[in-house]
């Protein structure tokens, strides 16, 4: 490992266990099996995965995934310098070679050639192909592969393929206990105990409303953003409409039953 | 901060406060939070925008969102310049690195990958990766996302993930009270209070009719432009009928119904 | 104003006042608003707008807008020359710089990036910003942007979005009236005033019928085509065939009904 | 005129004349209106602009458009030659330089900004648009637009604009009487005038059948090539099968009823 | 012709005549006609163009048509060479400097400019536009066009327009007669007459369920497969397997039926 | 053969025999038969082919398909290299001149290109045609075509062309037999027998419920995954549920009859 990586992460990051993901996924990254993390929108997928890279002193390297990205944006590309063509490692080609992990978030957003590349990977061949190199490339032993995966979002169009989940141990996230969640909001939005703990009942309302309209729940991040408002002095109704209310739902009728629960908690 | 920075706004934009959203944006700003502006076409989101920044002493960039905007002309490409590929940022990466705030007006318009691109860059970790570079780019702590985005467009082709949707306070505009934009329109316009009065009336009777086949109210821009006609020694009627009837619809029976609107107000 | 300016007209056009168009666009001018042209195909929007331009002594630069026609084509991009790049102004950017008349004819046609790129222009904040150049131009004070649209073709596809149609004030053109469209046919087709008052009484006739089948009416200028072949020497029945009844439609009984009036009128 | 002009026909092509399409031709020319040539495959609407080409000694520059033909296949476009780039002209371009008849073929396959590129030159104003060079070309006097249609094949997707449409003078084609064609088959196809006349009867027949399942009837060109293989010594009956029965549709039961129309004539 | 041209065929392919399709192949030749071959796949169409260039002494040059295959892979393209853009023809333009055969194989599946390229090239014009060069090459006179087409696959997105079709003299190609068939696949296969003769009477079976779901029948192509199965000491049961039933079709049942037929052999 | 081929595969790799594969792949591979491979996920084509590479002493060039694997991709380009183009061989073309098995895996997923261009590497031709340098190139004669196809995931888009299908030997594979999948399970997943029998028995029963919901069934992949998590001391349960049931599906109901199932063998 290079002293000084940039893809090392410093200081530990703020992780509250909520089950048993930690030693799966270390179990998981001692068998070198690639890891795909299932669960809502904001509920700490990204952030468990960096405190598994702290924890297992390995470098990070996160690819948003998104519609325009291609294989060669993973991969790497030549560019031309000082009238010469010069190969640029892409962000998996780097992580491959340097023993990193490699974190696909949101990958069913990628376009199809991306999900290919990353086959032999994550099977027991573990090599790159670098076609416009002409090179194989050998996995470094340290090397481990994740995939983050709302399956909230599953259609049709964007959906993993059985060929691509198939290779994959699946870890499933949810929002956290109340009690967890209530530290989570007092120790990330800087509020006290009994603040945070009225937010995540709102929140536990909220989600229970899901059904009935809304796509999906309050995720924990809306609640430190509410926590971070309230903070800042403003009252806890402007910042639950602000930060909960607003962002979640367009709809009129949605959004007074909403209205209606932030007042029962005044 | 650069001594004449060109994004900074140098005088002081007109705007009228309409309800909390000062104080709501001043909060956001102090705990480095993105926002969301949410509101029909023309109430004033980009002014406010505008009015913020210079209130903030911070400097402004805004990019026009539309659907062939991709990530790569926000973040930045490689150009060619005398025989050598040099890197040329773009108007977020230079948002990002000058600590201005970034407004992406009318967001949904762009491309999915503009959306995945600023999601490190509104939550905890506050980066902007540069794949083609192989940088991670941390923002300057005054450096704020703000968006805008109008709810009434909403469609199942354009809207924004919830996963991008809870990344975000969100602020909601609508047109002004009645004495306030009476208020605007005299002094944007260069008109006397009456007639104001009398073309912010007839907006609040053609906002009323919208349910009923328009797609959207009169904007107060609309407003200023019809009373910037008077100014010019045009007469009500007319103004009215090329700055609101006109550019509001193309339907006959409309037309009509806002025509008779015109005449009550003769 | 440069001299010899290539997009200056010389020559005053030839053009019929019908209403108040006149008056409306030059208060529009003074108080530099945008203007919207609303009519049917051929009815004179663009001859409208170089009589104004020769009248307020304004260059104009025109651009017909198309399914293909992107955001740079407008702007401008860069060249190769010499091996060097050399940045070359767009039309739009080259009327910003020289405070011409833009006209943007079918704007409709256009990518919804081409739409999106006037939105800075048609406000009061009046720039247009080059992304490429990292440059943001201010309009020359006699910079006037003016785009037409047909609100006949109007589709879910292709119609003006309502932030785009609430930026301009609008003027609304159709067919001249009989007497002053057969002095139009006589002078520019180049016969005698009975023929042309034939002409425009057929073509009231066509326009009559219009919404049994036809989709738009015989423009004016189909009118002076046909006085042109008859000026060539053709006859009267087989001028109107060829350039008006063939125009016109592909449908075999339409086809009839219009030679039935072709044949009332010989 | 330059000599040795690759455009220019240098023999008279065999042409009948079927209506007055010849001298309305010549009106539209000497009045410099653009002319539409409608009428379904086959029947010879390229052979007449040829002809009228050699009539009028002017060069002829022919595009067959389709789906892939953009406006800078016509324009033209910056070309690297030893290190610089270098502007060609396309072909409708040289036809607007030189004053030559530029002949889009089957105008409607075209990509839309192809269309909208030779309105500019269809109207009064008969200028071209070189955006990328900022260039504004006055056509030749002697420049004549003419674009081919099969009405035919209208649908939704593929039809002409009516201001597309609205700007041409429009002859319409279809087969030539059986005498003539008889004619032309004898003197093209290099056989006797009974086994033209033979042919022809045949292809009448053909031509009745076409509304109960044959989307076209049979070309005069096909008519020619069954000649032609007469003339190699191809029975009569093969030469049908082949170069009639064969081409015209691969449906079993509309070529059992075409078999029986050839023995007919056996 | 050049001496060692690499497009000759030197040694005559083996090729049975099932029709008239020799002589009139060579009567269309003789008249510059050009040639459609219709089937079925894998009956031979590309055998007998091979068969027909080795008898012409002609060169043949075969494009492989798909879906991204664009005109200017059939016409040539300027690429860079030692800092200069160098011309190079593609196979259609060799095809016509050189006099050869061009076989555009399974030509619907070509996009669309491509068989607009070819329309000048099959009617008496003879010619072919090369745009991009500003050349228009006249084909030298042994020039021949040759399609195939399967009508089988006939849909509306991949269909022969009729201004396409009515271009060429169509042979149609049908499996050989058992006999025959017998014959080639002991040829071949490299097989003894009645295995061969085995293998064609199970082909016959199976063509004939053909319409009750297999979309196509046995090719003669898999026939001679199972024979060289067996010829490498693979039973008759697991050749007729693995070279008839599993390509064929995914289908159980069907799969069941085939493998009836099959027992019914042994 | 290059000593030191990086393409060959050094070390046996562990297959079991589970049918006449091995014999029926000698012989096509004798006979020079391209060869498909039909099966669901992960039941060991790619390990049966890096099986045979290895037996056959051939190098194996693997290429994975997807939506954006273009035919320039498998046969090369044109890459500029000190000033000068330069061509790269792609994937395809180095097997086919160095004699290698050429396997194209899940080869629907590529673009129709990609089919197209091994039609005449595979019939009796055995050429690949390399357009852009105008070279037809013979493959030599080990070269071997492989593909892999799942028949399930066929669908009207994702289908392989009759005339694709038909130039190739089908072999078919399943699941292997619980004993011998057993074996697999504990020598690969480094487990006792006892345990690798339970996973299998496991599978057994999911693979059973497959057509009440689950798409596809549970690959041996996923059993040796769920094996190394034992083995890295994770408990029969929560392994089961990583590496079975979270990957298989989203679906709560199905979830829960598969825990239901794990339940059964504790």
């Amino acid at each position: 490992m290079l002293p000084n990586n940039p893809y090392m992460i410093d200081s530990e990051p703020f992780y509250l266990n909520t089950g048993d993901e930690i030693p799966m996924f270390e179990a998981a990254a001692a068998a070198r099996l690639p890891v795909m993390l299932k669960g809502p929108t904001g509920c700490g997928k990204t952030r468990f995965v960096e405190y598994m890279a702290y924890r297992l002193k390995r470098p990070l390297i996160t690819v948003a995934c998104h519609e325009d990205l291609f294989a060669s944006d993973l991969i790497g590309r030549y560019l031309l310098k000082n009238d010469e063509t010069v190969w640029v490692d892409g962000p998996l080609t780097r992580a491959v070679r340097m023993g990193a992990i490699c974190y696909l978030d949101e990958v069913v957003e990628a376009r199809k050639d991306t999900t290919v590349v990353i086959h032999p990977l994550t099977d027991n061949r573990r090599v790159l192909s670098i076609d416009k190199k002409g090179e194989v490339l050998c996995a470094h032993p340290d090397f481990l592969m994740v995939i983050s995966y709302n399956p909230g979002y599953q259609s049709v169009l964007k959906d993993l393929k059985q060929s691509t989940r198939q290779r994959f141990v699946a870890l499933t996230f949810n929002y956290p206990e109340p009690k967890e969640e209530s530290r989570i909001v007092a120790t990330e939005g800087g509020i006290d105990a009994d603040t945070a703990s009225r937010l995540v009942t709102l929140a536990g309302k909220i989600r229970n409303i899901r059904e009935h309209g809304l796509t999906e729940g309050a995720s924990t991040r809306l609640l430190i953003y509410a926590a971070n408002l309230v903070g800042q002095g403003v009252t806890f109704k402007a910042a639950c409409t602000a930060a909960l209310l607003q962002p979640l739902t367009d709809d009129d009728r949605i959004q007074e039953t909403l209205s209606d629960l932030i007042d029962d908690l005044l």
